[in-house]
Order: structure tokens, then sequence, then C-alpha cells
């Protein structure tokens, strides 16, 4: 499995607003670069709670890198099985899985199974990211795509699954003690993830970093 | 007056840990370069809210780059005069300057004069930081250097009154809702400053990203 890690964020360091609303970050130039990125993978993911501010559908309309391949999966962490039934990321296709724990209500995930969800359970209290990723291995995901937010990031962080983090920095300030981060969670306070600078590029009217970790 | 602000961050944005202790984000060559740029100033300012967490001295024990120029005054943004009279910023030279407003009670006024301070008042409930930094002209300071943390710089940029941004963005994740961030206050909704990204460099392990409002 490898995990790709993507996010726009301001000179600030932050993915929206304090009221989680996202504003224009980077340009047609990144937003071409994340277009092939998708393209190159088998599954996207965000957390519930980019689903419960943003509502994403995570379908790309955009497919012609990737004529003839099929559309990314769409997948969700969510550990209590947040997601709402009629939430945009599980109308239509491409499949959606819902990544849940086994604290989350037994109607909750009755409920996203019979809106069309693929539900799997990892975990007691919170879903468990490194076998939820083992498992969608068996229906042929291998690459993954996260998208956010940074409470997920965060997690991922922590457990240590992530293999590539790719951040443009934007021409904003966004500002705020409560605006959402890139990597939000409870943080760390030692044994911080350290990491290497592979690629410095200016794209748009930003700068693109990749680390590795 | 030219207002420079300068910081280094992780590389998900953040100052410090939620618990505000700094870790090392940067490295001999980004050090280098912040001696240089505090030898070519005339004030460092931070805000009281760095002076609480940190209690720096911003006493410069490398004077090598301005032999014979006096070190830069130190200044603290403090509304309500709540630097502690045994702050190390108070301590021997150089001069320290506190910007406060009216809102400050009377006898924290006075004893941070008796504690050595030049206590400047402008604004009413807050520090007038663009009528305070007017004032500090008439005693020969006109380049800043402000170093933090994330409250204040957020408030320079409320009243446009930030010149020049360096953040190094260091090879490390710190994380954390409650992180303290470069641009930290309430945050904009709106009329998000626009910046314009001058110099892009690699330096240590990290990348020094320069930009101008």
């Amino acid at each position: 499995m490898h995990v790709h890690v993507n996010a726009a964020v301001s000179a600030d360091g932050k993915l929206s607003t304090r009221r989680r609303e996202q504003i224009a970050i980077s340009g047609d130039d990144d937003f071409a670069r994340v277009d092939r990125l998708r393209a190159s993978v088998d599954g996207v993911v965000v957390g519930v709670g980019t689903v419960l501010a943003d509502d994403p559908s995570l379908v790309r309309h955009d497919e012609s890198h990737r004529v003839g391949a099929a559309p990314p999966a769409r997948i969700v962490a969510d550990s209590n099985c947040r997601t709402p039934v009629d939430a945009a990321i599980l109308e239509g296709e491409p499949r959606t899985y819902v990544l849940t724990s086994a604290a989350a209500p037994e109607d909750r995930r009755s409920a996203l199974e019979a809106a069309g969800a693929s539900v799997r359970v990892t975990g007691s209290e919170r879903v468990d990211l490194s076998r939820a990723f083992e498992a969608l291995r068996t229906d042929g995901i291998d690459r993954l795509l996260v998208e956010g937010g940074g409470e997920l990031i965060f997690s991922l962080f922590e457990d240590e699954l992530v293999d590539e983090l790719t951040v443009f920095v934007g021409p904003t300030i966004i500002g705020g003690r409560d605006a959402p981060t890139l990597v939000d969670g409870d943080g760390f306070l030692e044994a911080f993830p350290e990491l290497e600078l592979v690629d410095v590029e200016r794209i748009d009217d930003g700068v693109l970093l990749t680390w590795r970790p």
C-alpha cells in the first residue's frame, strides 16, 4: 500500500477558514497536477470531518488522464459512521468505502450500507487505519491519495502510514487559531515525525513542497 | 517604518507544540540568517504571549555582524501589561519598550516602568500597533523584526503593517489543532491578505520562503 497525502495550504498553513470554508489557494497548474495525481491512484480518502464540512462528491469529471481505467474508489475514514446517508460521496459511481470501528452504532452502519456504501470495520474505538488499508488491498486498492482533513492526516502520521506528502503553499493568509491546518489532531509532544524535503517547485503563485518520511 | 516578520514553522505550519514548547525546526544556516537579520534592524518585537510562554531575553550574544552598532531594542506588544516584572526581556540592556493600551491597569504600567521598561500607550482596548510603531520612530527605530507569536502576527496582517514575511519551513511534523501557528488570532473570513512569493531558497533541511504583500 502506498499512501500519498496531498493538500493546498495558505502561506500560514491553513486548509480553510475557522468556519471551515475553503478558499481558492492554488491555481490551474496545481489543479492539473492534482487531477493527474487522482488519476494515478486506486482510491481517494477523506476524513468524516471533511465530508461533514464540505460534502465533496469525490467524483472526478476530468478523467482524460486515465482513459479506459476505472476512476478511483471513494473512501471515508469515519470511526463512528457519522457520514450522512444523503452525503454526495455516497451518490452514484464509483464505489464508496466507509472505514469505521466497532464503536459505530449498528443502525448507522446498516443505514450506510443501505445507502450503497461498502462498510469495513477495524479497530474497537477508532478505525484501525493500518488494518483498514490492508483490507482494501483485497479489493485491488494499492495506491491511496489522502485529501484531508487535518484530523485524518494526524492519525496517518501517528500510525506511520504516510509514504509521501505534497503541500502546495499558496500566496494568501487565512489566519485563525481555530482554523483547520494540515495536521491537526492532538499533535505530537515527542517523537515528532521527521521528513526529507525531496522536491521544491514553484507553480502558480506559490510553491509545491514534496516531503517523504 | 519597515516591518519584517520572520518565523520557523514545521512542515505543517506550527510554531511550537500545543504545550507551546518550541522544538528545533531549523539548523545552523537558518540561525546564521536570523542573526544577520537581527543585526540589520533597530528593534525586535514579540507579543506578550511569547513572553509568557518562552520568557525570551531577546539579548543577542552574537553581535559580530554589527560591530560598533547598538543592539536592537526589545519591544513587547502587550495590550494589558501582562509582562511579568521579572521577565528576562526586562533584564539589563538594551532598552525594552512595552507597547500597551489605555486598558492596561495603572499599577501594572507603573510596575513595568519601575522594572525599567519604556511603556508606550496607544489604543483604548488594544494597542494601536500602527500608532505605536510610528511613535517608536521618534526614538530612531525605523526597522522592526517581528519574531512572533501568531496572535501578534495576525494583528499585524489585520492592520496591514507587514512589509515582508520570511518563513523557514522545516522537515518536521508537530501537528495539533491547538498548537500555535504562524498566523493565529481570529483569522480572516474575507479580504484575505494576498502575498507575492519573491524568493524560494533551500537551506538546512528545509526551505525559506520570502513573501511580500
